[in-house]
């Protein structure tokens, strides 16, 4: 029985034990087929079935009305942030973007060969430690969409609730935040999420869209980068990442199986006042400079009073069984990503090495 | 210990049992880590490990130049075949194409919202059953590159050396012949597979670039479609698909630790002899049309004499533990993928249900 670590890796991140060990035990032989799931053609009625199985499990636990197609696409978000504007931008047509971090500043570059980009508002200034109060935000006329990004992985800056934009179509990136508290899927016209978060492994996108907005003739594209012909073929134009797929679904399935996104929401709840319990906690040992209005449950960036602790805490850390607290390049740091399949004491094992760090450190 | 079958899948298709003993022995723990290598951060030094060896490992098995770049990109072919177009013809610029079959045509469809096609030459004529002789190719004056398809899975048809192109780049799509049979990489400009024939699983391909065409401004496009930028960030422009990537990994390196290109070659002449002989010795109980010159090695579509004995043939080799063996939709029949996981006994297996079915029902 091999020693799993405490894995706080902002993505690709921890997966549940569970699913696995089901992907272990299925590896050579997938249903009874004699064969692996990665050996099967994605037209093998297995897969047709596992593909319609984990759109309904999908549906269920993200509540998507039917009026929403979703898409199973190889790749990652950033590749969804080239197809938006391709899609769904009328050539020289214009966008608003808000951003309020490092991934909505990505969003734009990629967009930006397509699609006139707005920037309607953004929190640069203070650092990205807040989002941009919607009253502040100054939203073109004749906007193809109006683009978010839900929760700043590497910020750690979350929008609490979708903000209203009329009747412009609000476009967001959820990668980092998709079924980890309840969202009303029918307040936007996109979500796009790369899986390596919360769904499963990096190499398969989920693109959740509102049908109407599929009609628009958007770009002349190739057809590979048509949401339009995707859905019209189930997600199956071409060969699809079907093992990345079989263990989302496998994810998904294990998120409905523990009480779906309800439970998810609290457990989430009770893993981010643990930590930032610890630092707010902690005399200002430990430092988050985020506006509390616009903390992230998922994401929590933090640093220490002296950065020259840094390299010591996380080789005791590491020592101890915690994996992944090294913060991104792009802000430094330390950060603790908590996930859905993070449980409670892979946090409170956190809470206590930090607690004991700063009784000898501090 | 499950039985595994005989897997004669096109793609998702068999695998090296050792390649899938090994994922499986390590799916919870990857190098110690006390995590699996699907939560693992692509920026974690063991995966920035991982992907120079791959890289080296796969240098070593295809001989790829130094002047050569190699990528690791999400998707399959299909996005290929968008993005060399994009990235290697300029505004207006024309390219060629030789068409012998199904994936040809593919190719076309993807690259023609970017460039202006010209088709040099096709097989259309006799049903894809043949490569267009080079002598009839009507090639452009000033085409950005000329495509081919080295072996076109759904018909059966390679082309057994690659042709004289002259000045002009010769682009490939070899996801269904690399390293089943020595090629010399010189003599193109670009190569590109979907990994799910003969590299590992779908869901990531390889392109192979010389790294001088590289260099050419193509057409405006996001960053996340630009091969440069990919080739500058050691294909980690964004998070990439970990897990296939090393999948892929495993599998390159059972091909080299096997005896590399050259011992697969042989073995792949000594299948494809097994089943051409079976059904070339069958008094046409079943027939395969492609012109002897231009027969495939890897995917071997034939046909019974009488097609309604066709659903007997299928529900029979499936009993007998052969999977995968019905013909694309696009041609019908039978068909039955040779790739280098699959062991000659696989192949003496359904030449001997052929045989046996044949006795019976001839």
């Amino acid at each position: 029985m091999p020693t799993r670590v405490h894995n706080f890796s902002a993505g690709p991140a921890v997966l549940p034990e569970a699913v696995l060990r089901q992907a272990q035990c299925e590896m050579l032989d997938w249903r009874g087929l004699g064969a692996s799931v990665l050996e099967i053609s994605h037209r093998a009625p297995e897969f047709i079935e596992l593909s319609a199985c984990t759109e309904a499990d999908l549906r269920a636990l993200l509540s998507i009305p039917d009026d929403y197609a979703v898409l199973f696409l190889s790749g990652g978000a950033t590749t969804q942030q080239a197809l938006l504007a391709l899609n769904f931008a009328a050539p020289g047509q214009g966008a608003d973007y808000v951003i309020s971090g490092h991934w909505g500043e990505t969003a734009i570059r990629q967009a930006a060969p397509y699609v006139s980009v707005n920037i309607a508002a953004t929190s640069q200034a203070d650092g990205f430690r807040s989002v941009p109060p919607r009253g502040s935000w100054r939203l073109s006329d004749s906007a193809a969409y109006v683009h978010i990004t839900c929760n700043e992985t590497i910020h750690g800056v979350a929008f609490r609730d979708p903000p209203d934009v009329g009747a412009v179509p609000l476009f967001a990136d959820v990668s980092s935040m998709i079924a980890s508290t309840a969202l009303d899927i029918s307040r936007f016209g996109l979500l796009y999420a790369g899986a390596q978060k919360n769904l499963g492994p990096s190499g398969i996108s989920v693109v959740i869209a509102r049908r109407d907005l599929l009609e628009r003739p958007g770009q002349q594209r190739a057809e590979i980068f048509d949401y339009r012909a995707h859905a019209a073929r189930g997600s199956m134009l071409n060969t699809p990442p079907t093992w990345n797929w079989y263990l989302l679904g496998l994810t998904v399935r294990w998120m409905l199986d523990q009480g779906g996104v309800t439970e998810f929401e609290q457990r989430n709840a009770t893993k981010a006042a643990l930590l930032y319990g610890c630092i707010d906690g902690s005399d200002g040992f430990y430092r988050n400079d985020v506006s509390p209005a616009a903390r992230s449950w998922m994401n929590i960036p933090f640093f220490l009073h002296e950065p020259r602790l840094e390299a010591a805490f996380l080789s005791e850390s590491r020592a101890g069984g915690l994996l992944g607290l090294k913060g991104h390049r792009a802000l430094g740091g330390l950060r603790a990503s908590l996930y859905n399949a993070m449980p409670v004491d892979s946090v409170q094992a956190l809470v206590a090495f930090m607690d004991d760090f700063r009784q000898r450190r501090g």
